[in-house]
């Protein structure tokens, strides 16, 4: 498959999912005004939006409502982005570019920018729980209460917390493995179940995506660690390099640059492997699969 | 009604919301611990836990379940403990003392203070939507739904931002009622709000709930800016005379300490009044209302 549906798609996805976010992000009359705007410098600040389409490729596999998944995919995205916004924080990783611009904390403040991703949690969840997304109570409240998981201290935030850890130590293949699953790999997990949740999919159709989604993120920070240390800073959009200056362990550091790229490749054909069971709708998930491995950004 | 049974509740309180969230904080085994630990640190550290409390008085008004009533308490106060843990951040308000103890950056360190005040927000909302908390689905999506609002970017998100705004510019009576409504009243609102959509309330009863709790919000609110005038920090546990040094606009620097003072009483006399409608189960209500105006920490 060539990469132009799928850059469609992705470019489709981006612009559905801002015109959701749009009204409901709109700037307050008050001084707060400040916090709103930081957010929407966030969320409109381009990205791959790889959550989002992960949301919707997955919710068209079950004839889900196009209007719902957009929903759950900009509460996804709206965690995606504090996420990066918190990470980026002096504190954290201290970050100064972010997607070829000022960091939130840069073109903002430091108050602002932990504000900012602090009121995009809270709007994910307000989002998720609104009778607008789904019309079956029981799926909007699983959709709060994974999310809620993948997002805490058992997902992306323990994730976070060991990678900040594994500056100080070393960690093995395995405790890679894990930090990821945790950092990057609940989140994208999620995105792609959630389709599978608001169809009221089978077990077996969950798992599926679950296994591929687990995949395909790891392949994705595999993808991600390589740009780190082959990338410029021009084409990827924000400071390379940085991982070895820490010294953090990843796995193209642990692997060499060689043995890394091959697991990737292993790793999106397995995750390809896991839509066996879904026809020719899942091809969108099967490109995004290759891209993971082939982008440069 | 003597400060006794009141200081036995609010005691008795602070234990069960505590045996609720010990569990759920187990430490896990991994290097993400740390992130765990400063969460701990943070919620049992004591504090008053009024928002619990309020939680706890208005669901047994309509006869709510106590089980269910702690976990929302606790959901609560994680979002409450969030919003301490944030704010003190240097690059907030910059506090190192914090109930007599050092605050959860000094204690850890930045990092890890953001990444345990993140966590707290995902927890709340796993606690709430989950099936533990009310056996009515609507129930659970309509507290998700008000704690997301009371504490994102048109509450407490909001107020915090406006408040350090207001380090820089003038604010009128007026707009510092509106601060406070979203940094600290939406979520005593909410609390006092929560017994009654537990207990399939009416409109009427909501309305008083919510009434009684912006009233009592303002009264505490102004008995805090009193504490950081008058108090000592070894009574109040924390620095005091922060928000005159920091060129803070409040009601007791605009009124003065007498017609503040004053102005909470006549708050306080508000608050129990729109209780009129409950026999003598909100007489714990009206207790907490008299103690938000004579406390000295």
């Amino acid at each position: 498959m060539q990469s132009g549906p799928l850059q469609e798609a992705l470019s489709a996805t981006s612009t559905a999912v801002e015109r959701v976010l749009d009204p409901i992000l709109a700037i307050p009359p008050g001084p707060e005004a400040r916090v709103v705007e930081a957010m929407r410098y966030s969320v409109f600040s381009g990205g791959k939006r790889l959550r989002p389409f992960l949301v919707l490729a997955s919710a068209e596999l079950f004839d889900v409502e196009r209007a719902h998944a957009l929903r759950v995919a900009a509460a996804i995205e709206c965690i995606h982005c504090y996420s990066l916004i918190h990470d980026d924080l002096p504190a954290m990783d201290d970050d100064d570019l972010r997607r070829g611009k000022p960091t939130v904390h840069k073109a903002f403040d430091e108050a602002t920018a932990i504000l900012a991703g602090d009121a995009l949690v809270s709007l994910a969840f307000e989002i998720l729980a609104d009778d607008a997304t789904h019309s079956d109570p029981f799926v909007r409240l699983e959709l709060v209460r994974k999310l809620a998981h993948a997002s805490g201290h058992h997902g992306m935030v323990g994730g976070q917390m060991i990678d900040l850890s594994a500056e100080r130590m070393g960690l093995d293949e395995a405790a890679i493995h894990r930090l990821q699953q945790m950092k990057t790999g609940a989140l994208i997990s999620f995105s792609a179940e959630s389709g599978a949740i608001m169809g009221h999919a089978g077990k077996q159709a969950r798992a599926a995506l679950h296994g591929y989604a687990r995949d395909l993120g790891l392949a994705f920070q595999i993808a991600d660690d390589l740009l780190d240390v082959e990338g410029s800073p021009e084409e990827v959009g924000k400071a390379t390099g940085k991982d070895a200056d820490a010294g953090k362990a990843t796995l193209v550091g642990l692997m060499g640059v060689e043995r890394a790229r091959q697991q990737a490749v292993v790793l999106t054909d397995q995750a390809i492997a896991h839509l066996s069971m879904f026809d020719e709708r899942a091809s969108l998930l099967r490109a995004v699969a290759h891209f993971a491995i082939n982008r440069r950004t």
